[in-house]
């Protein structure tokens, strides 16, 4: 079946806005097998939307759109898809008062009660954050039109709660996706390791790779769920034998969750001290809610001066070997578990560029490492090739400082050089 | 004039990608005036993106398609658009010249060297971060369709050194814009206090907002650049002068970087001392290439007792207030700037959620503080009819802390309470 996406909006054809929400569609509907060949964007323009609308209906079962139902007089979208379907507005009593509830106490302008008219006969979609709500209108016989809003923070839930059981029901078909998450491997390494694993039609796999992260997404569909979550799970456990330790979690949010929710199931207490990343690993640590659990302290020792003063790191070492060299690393790591009062410490130095490289230590260098009671270990990540910029190099140094974490704690290899632990008595008070 | 949009790539109607392209090359067009009706998406066929090449050509004087440029058998861009336009592929020299020095002593695959073929006739764009080149093919008389690549890494300096010099030759007009940055007010407030600014058709003014930061943007057309920036400047000083002392800076990239630079000017060191923001501010402060001349500690007192144990703040008060309270935030500033050695300090405590609310202090309740040795300055920041998130809620504050530096920088006034300083000696070695 043939489905197509029309994104309305001036702030789209204006560049203002950057249109998500033609993914997030898209992704829903190809898990369903919906064949989207069609996207097209325009104006609020009702003369041109209309246009729009009449040739997606000619060749499409299902035509999603998304922006234009707001309060405002631009806001046409509703309007211009009542009058091709030939149905008049009619005011939703459900919608009314969500509105009411939550607008509660303080003024409504006469514009929003627009929001609650819907085509006669279309399917309410309630909308969770904003006030306009979405809805499914028949065209004909077996067509629908989907009005969706354009907020991403509206569009997004609407999504799961309503379009998904729409698209389920008219399916006769339940579809459930697993997201099998990786760090540590090229995507090109996957796709071949796994590409006899990705041949089939239901379930499928696809592989992405995004922030030097590979993802394989696993869909299945089947009557109910249930049986799609049956059918899914022996391929997302085969990927995952397949792919071995580099996979850090199925269905999880990013790897510093994983790290996080590991050292509470430990009951372990870790200590960044950050040069390089500058705060970025304390920052993606305390991203997850209940990070206070596992993380009470965390230091950003951007002079050497401060690497002495709270790590500990000897200036004899800084003098020797630099500020970013393996041993000064493997120091500001010891010295943030013993005198921090850490139970893991984590140590990044490192030149993120772009200057302050030299031949023998060029831009993109970084050293990280893991101090645990019995052992340090250390990574060094060089720029492979060419230097991929400031973001990427604390991104990546970050996420490999989560990685020693994540190995540590699964008792995993560490694919890291052993260091015997080097600190000093714990100052800690 | 009439453009169009044509994005080409099945990987956008899967959603695997969102198409960020659009919205960068549709600033452009706007830019120049070009009247921008019709986006459309297409996978990576070659029958339907003829179609929509011949649609959009039938309509518009100017088509640009982005993506399926690259050396694999899907990119087919190139190819269909040179069967439309009758133009055989002819080899570039200077694209082939670039392909081998990208690749230097790495080998070659012979897929490769298609990217160095061109439509005969077309102008090449060269590409200074890929392999792929971008071009302007005509199209009979006065017609052209742009070719730039997808990844967006490769496609905005492209847009910059090549598409808008070429729009600029067609036009027989440079265009220059301006980008008015604030923190501290809404759009819709700045819009009508610079409403009858805005109405000009050369220059022109819009406002944008985002992530808490509301920008105008001033554009002007003219023969040369020098008259171009000549007429935008009166508009710009206007806007600036009318929206006040919100204004951090014309041009500049964000509020950190104006903080960095200041400090860097002041000869100042700044501390941080993070409690709900956890590493956010560092790491937007060491975003910022050269932080390390102004910021050499930071630290995430996320513990009670590391806010204790590093900056001093005193158990009675930590019982009395709350970790969570205005004199917690006074005292993490002053610990900061005194202990940690720093000639400013910045303490921020708060609620970033999604749990740990009470009646009294709801989520979404932060206490930002600056300390400096003649006082302190106090902003709490209260959710504001509804709790936005915990990722916004972060961000906003380390924004306000960010503008309480600014403005002591530039000797504006606080916009914060005052309070005395409340610090001990100096414990910093």
């Amino acid at each position: 079946m043939k489905a197509e996406i029309i994104s309305v909006g001036t702030e789209l054809l204006l560049g203002h806005t950057i249109n998500s929400d033609a993914a997030h569609v898209a992704r829903e509907l190809a898990a369903f097998g919906l064949d989207l060949e069609h996207v097209q964007t325009v104006g609020d323009n009702a003369g041109r939307l209309e246009a729009a609308l009449r040739e997606a209906l000619a060749r499409s079962s299902l035509v999603v759109c998304t922006g234009g139902l707001g309060p405002t007089d631009d806001d046409l979208t509703k309007e211009t898809v009542a009058r091709v379907a030939g149905l008049p507005l009619v005011e939703d009593a459900e919608s009314l008062a969500r509105l009411k509830e939550y607008f509660g106490t303080r003024g409504m302008g006469k514009n929003q009660l627009k929001q609650t008219l819907l085509p006669a006969g279309a399917e309410p979609f309630p909308n969770t954050v904003g006030t306009a709500p979405g809805c499914a209108v028949p065209i004909g016989a077996d067509k629908f039109v989907l009005l969706l809003p354009g907020p991403p923070s509206e569009l997004l839930p609407m999504l799961e709660r309503s379009v998904r059981p729409f698209l389920e029901r008219r399916a006769g078909a339940v579809i459930v996706s697993a997201m099998i998450r990786t760090f540590g491997i090229g995507e090109g390494t996957a796709a071949e390791r796994i590409r006899d694993l990705t041949q089939g039609g239901n379930p499928t796999a696809a592989t992405y790779a995004t922030d030097g992260e590979m993802f394989v997404r696993v869909t299945a569909k089947a009557g109910d769920e249930t049986a799609a979550r049956a059918l899914a799970a022996p391929l997302v456990r085969a990927i995952c034998e397949r792919l071995g330790d580099v996979v850090y979690g199925v269905d999880v949010p990013n790897l510093e969750s994983v790290v996080v929710a590991g050292l509470a199931r430990a009951g372990l207490r870790l200590v960044t001290a950050e040069s390089c990343t500058g705060g970025l690993l304390a920052k993606r640590l305390t991203d997850q809610p209940g990070a206070s659990a596992v993380f009470e302290t965390g230091l950003v020792t951007y002079a050497d001066a401060t690497k002495t003063r709270l790590l500990g790191v000897p200036t004899a070492v800084l003098a020797a070997h630099g500020a970013v060299s393996p041993e000064t690393a493997v120091w500001m790591a010891d010295g943030a578990r013993l005198r921090q009062g850490g139970d893991l410490g984590l140590g990044i130095t490192g030149i993120a560029g772009p200057d302050g490289g030299s031949l023998e230590k060029p831009v993109g260098l970084v050293y990280i490492a893991l101090s645990a009671p019995d052992g340090i270990w250390l990574r060094g990540m060089r720029p492979q090739g060419r230097y991929m910029g400031r973001m990427w190099t604390r991104l990546r140094a970050s996420s490999h400082a989560l990685d020693l974490v994540r190995r540590r704690l699964a008792g995993l290899p560490m694919e890291a050089e052993r260091w015997e632990n080097v600190g000093e008595a714990p100052s800690v008070s």
